[in-house]
């Protein structure tokens, strides 16, 4: 069933996990990411007054647009429910920057404006679509929070010029975007303008990929940016992640729009080769940082895996708009999983230091290995999180993600009058006469008390962990979702019954082979030696009851019992390892490294 | 006790598994390396005609010597039991073409000779020391098989120069050499030529390694080519493992002829901080390709393990040298263990191509990971055996190594008139009225007739597998060798009962915990894809008998029961895998890769 997404906006959060998580994004992650982004001369870039004797630090480079767009974007959503002049000084200081430097035909790339205009679109590398596309996402959201037009205005002139240069003139050296993200911009532009022509645009570059002479396959390699295959035959997650999410992302935004149901196959093909074979348990994606990519079916190597923040947060932006297509709770279920591990761990419990990468497993030997003092034998990321990043597309991603987590909760069927429940965060949509209240603590436990009134029904994902809710009302479960009959006012109380338990992976990958991992609801664990004296030759007991705690994190803290394996001083012996039963507490992936450089572990060899 | 060793000049290899690798390396190896040497230009070299015209693809580099003079030695062991005039010619060439470009005070280096003498002496990282200690070692053993001293006069003529530049002048720009090796070779000049100055010089390089004010560490890194610590008070196996084993190769050599044991305690630490923490199970050294050395205690990652053919050989030749300072049957053991495994797994069987490295574990879908097309996702070895390589010490090292395998088999003490056999090779030794022969199929099983006459004693290594072995004559056990008395005459059957055992790594070893490898005496085994469907999911039971079968390449097969682990589809599942019963056939590592590109693993998880 089709259905449309309700904004958050309209989506009040009102307490528990997700309310602390949006309070510390406010207070914390919002002014640090702008700070820093000053730092780095970002705001300033707007207005195009860098020059060589302010020194190469603070030289606007390609992809800045992109960065401090994401961060308004995220701005404007605590905007729609907050009154903030000092948010909407800094966003009409930006936006006045951008009106005066666009230039006349309505370019605008802090990069190009700068360094070259007349070199504009002729790099399908330099993501000045991908720039052009997070600005109109900005814009859109500005201009929902704020009903302020000048920053929308700006993008639709500039949706316009590349219309006009790539549809109508074919001046550009390219002919569709190397780095894929405008094209979700586009149908949400089209969607807060009304203007058809943003529709067709979007269209124009999702039917022309890998469908025209002009385009030259990145890095020479056609898997990387997707130019291996048209989109209405794709069927693998293939090459760069962000950019294969951001792309079919705006597909399925193209097939909801033109019901092209040719097109919405080849999303669902691409999203099940993507999450049932290229997928980290955490919701991770990207198997290596060589290309930030994926991979081969299976190849989800733990320690040295990618699975960059923006990976996961697009994937859930791909489940979301496939959710809305149609109705199946597989797309709210991956939607939680990167929510609740790969996305939240991007960021630190305190708010203020982020990760790029996202590791299933951190061991202190690695970080040794040096050469010429600096150079490490492989590729390992940072043990704890970083302040910032050169290439800072993250940090702003979980500004907007967190302060935007009302658009993930509710979709409405007009047709059938039913309010669907997608994401169990306690909050409230209120609207025309219909109303509708969830109150819950998940995942720190299951309970979930809902209220409706004013729709026919309530449908209610039913997560794949859960096999028997409990509701305290009739229901009908249909692609995993229960359906609750609202009558004159609803009021019921459901269980999703949360257990910890054991998880493996399919055998296919490797590094799992024999291993097993932890799950709490939609929470991985993981162990990290702060709780623990050694986390890598623990064996657990998968047949031993796992043992649910209080958390620090607001979700149990879990212990599991097993064994050590210890083995006589001796390299090699003929005799094996001593076995000591022992236990192994565990802690939330999201919360991991957020005391300081540990080992941390995922997956636990079974006892 | 302290022994003498015995050349292999005096050593006949008789049949056997030895006997058949020296046939293949006289027969192929030897000639494909000197082809491929002349194709690069190696031989023409010495004669330092090269010319811009003649392009870059044959322009001499900084240790081209030492490959070829490697070379040179390998033939002169070769030569030691056949005359071969085509051989001959072939060496006499080449130390013509030295004799006529040595300088007129004596010296010579293809690179410095041709592109700079007045540079010569100013880099201590450009291996003109390592280049000279092989020419040195190659003259010796020249000189031994033929008789002809024109190479040894000239690498003496070399070595005085060095005295003087190095001893009495200062006038280099450093002390130490960047890249150990003529310390042994000096030893080995010294004890040729009995000129006393080349174990002073020996001396000074080795006591003023650390020591002295001028020396720069190579790359800023003292530990990288030991520049760290004063040899005497060494207690690690740090940095490049090539560099150190010969070194500490040299340092042994001057503890036995100085009888220092402050020196011999050193070489005694290293050697077993270098075999009991820092060394894989197949004799492999250098966890990373990074400075191709040593890293920390425990730090042996399988798949991207460095473990050189070099590293391994030369960490035989250390052992070799302690096992003539004292009687220990490790040393043996050690030896024995880079022979069978590390060292002969550097070249395939035909003889005619190289492994430079030799990793424990290949999965083939690492090596689909590539960006740009060509660069990979981490650092993985070749699947196959190379016809050459730039950096080409690993091939010529191969032939001198199984040209000269007799030189590892016997020791003597004339003090306490005792033979002792250290490896298990069918050969005889005869000199002086005294004789023994071993007559063996080791290491196809561990039966040995041992044949001695004239000396007081024999001592038989009884290497660490063997717990009970079964010997015909009255012996007794100390400090691991078997000591026997020879009488008239001895003619003796023993036994070592070689069995296929399940071998477990040290716990703290993170990629083995949990899993288990096989061995058969002295050979570590693996499994490949080319006998088995898949190598990665199965899991032994060491519960289970090891069947042990008719094997092809000299040695048994081996066949281990267990069980494959077979998920569902699904790629997160909280159901656990399928167990479903299976064997593993197995063949000996040092024949891994025979079979072109495949997978391959060592370590096993456990049933």
């Amino acid at each position: 069933m089709k259905t449309s997404a309700i904004s958050c906006k309209d989506v009040k959060i009102l307490d528990g996990f997700w309310k602390e998580r949006q309070k510390i994004n406010r207070n914390v992650t919002l002014g640090a990411v702008y700070n820093r982004f000053d730092d780095m001369g970002k705001i300033e870039a707007f207005w195009c007054t860098w020059r060589p004797a302010d020194g190469d630090g603070k030289k606007p480079y390609l992809f800045w647009d992109s960065d401090i767009a994401k961060w308004i974007e995220g701005a404007s959503y605590i905007l729609m429910h907050e009154k903030n002049e000092e948010i909407e000084k800094k966003i009409d200081y930006m936006v006045a920057g951008l009106e005066k430097n666009m230039t006349q035909d309505g370019y605008f790339n802090m990069y190009y404006n700068l360094f070259g205009l007349a070199e504009r679109f002729t790099d399908r590398n330099n993501h000045e679509l991908y720039c052009a596309g997070h600005h109109m996402e900005a814009a859109c959201a500005y201009f929902e929070a704020t009903g302020k037009d000048t920053y929308l205005n700006l993008m639709s002139r500039f949706a316009d010029l590349i219309y006009k240069i790539f549809v109508e003139e074919e001046s550009a050296y390219f002919v569709t975007p190397g780095h894929p993200e405008i094209e979700l911009a586009l149908i949400k532009l089209y969607r807060t303008t009304g203007n058809k022509k943003y529709l067709d645009l979007c269209s124009f570059f999702i039917e022309k990929r890998s469908n025209n002479d002009k385009d030259k396959p990145l890095f020479n390699d056609p898997l990387y940016a997707l130019d291996n295959v048209k989109i209405r035959e794709a069927k693998y997650a293939e090459g760069h992640c962000v950019r294969l999410n951001y792309l079919m992302s705006g597909v399925c935004d193209l097939a909801y729009e033109t019901q092209d149901k040719e097109l919405l196959d080849a999303c669902k093909r691409v999203f099940d080769n993507a999450t049932k074979k290229r997928m980290y348990i955490t919701g991770g994606q990207g198997s290596t940082y060589m290309g930030e990519r994926y991979t081969s079916d299976w190849h989800l190597p733990n320690k040295t895996a990618y699975a960059e923040t923006c990976a996961s947060i697009s994937l859930g932006m791909y489940a979301r708009r496939l959710e809305l297509c149609e109705t199946n709770s597989y797309y709210g279920d991956i939607m939680e999983r990167t929510l609740y591990n790969n996305t939240l761990s991007g960021v630190s419990l305190d708010g203020d230091s982020f990760f790029y990468e996202n590791p299933l497993e951190i061991r202190n030997e690695d970080y040794a290995v040096k050469f010429y003092d600096f150079i490490r034998a492989g590729h390992y990321i940072p043990r704890v999180r970083q302040k910032m990043f050169g290439c800072s597309c993250c940090p702003p991603n979980i500004v907007r993600t967190v302060a935007g987590i009302g658009n993930y909760i509710y979709s409405y069927s007009a047709e059938e009058d039913i309010i669907f429940v997608n994401q169990f965060i306690s909050s409230s949509y209120k609207k025309d006469g219909k109303s509708v209240c969830l109150s819950t603590e998940f995942p720190k436990n299951g309970k979930i008390s809902v209220k409706a009134e004013g729709f026919k029904k309530i449908a209610v994902r039913i997560p794949y962990y859960c096999k028997h809710p409990e509701i305290s009302a009739e229901y009908t479960v249909e692609n995993g979702y229960a359906f609750i009959e609202v009558g004159a006012k609803l009021d019921v109380e459901i269980d999703l019954c949360l257990k910890a338990r054991f998880v493996y992976a399919n055998t296919n990958i490797y590094d799992n082979i024999g291993r097993v991992a932890v799950m709490y609801g939609p929470c991985v664990y993981c162990a990290e030696t702060a709780d623990n004296e050694s986390v890598e030759n623990f064996f657990a007991d998968t047949n031993a009851k796992i043992e649910v705690t209080d958390g620090k994190y607001g979700v149990p803290g879990i212990v599991i019992s097993g064994e050590r394996q210890i083995s006589s001083d001796d390299i090699y012996s003929e005799e094996p390892p001593k076995k000591i039963a022992g236990n192994l507490k565990m802690i939330p992936y999201f919360a991991f490294a957020n005391r300081g450089e540990q080992e941390m572990l995922t997956y636990f060899p079974i006892k």
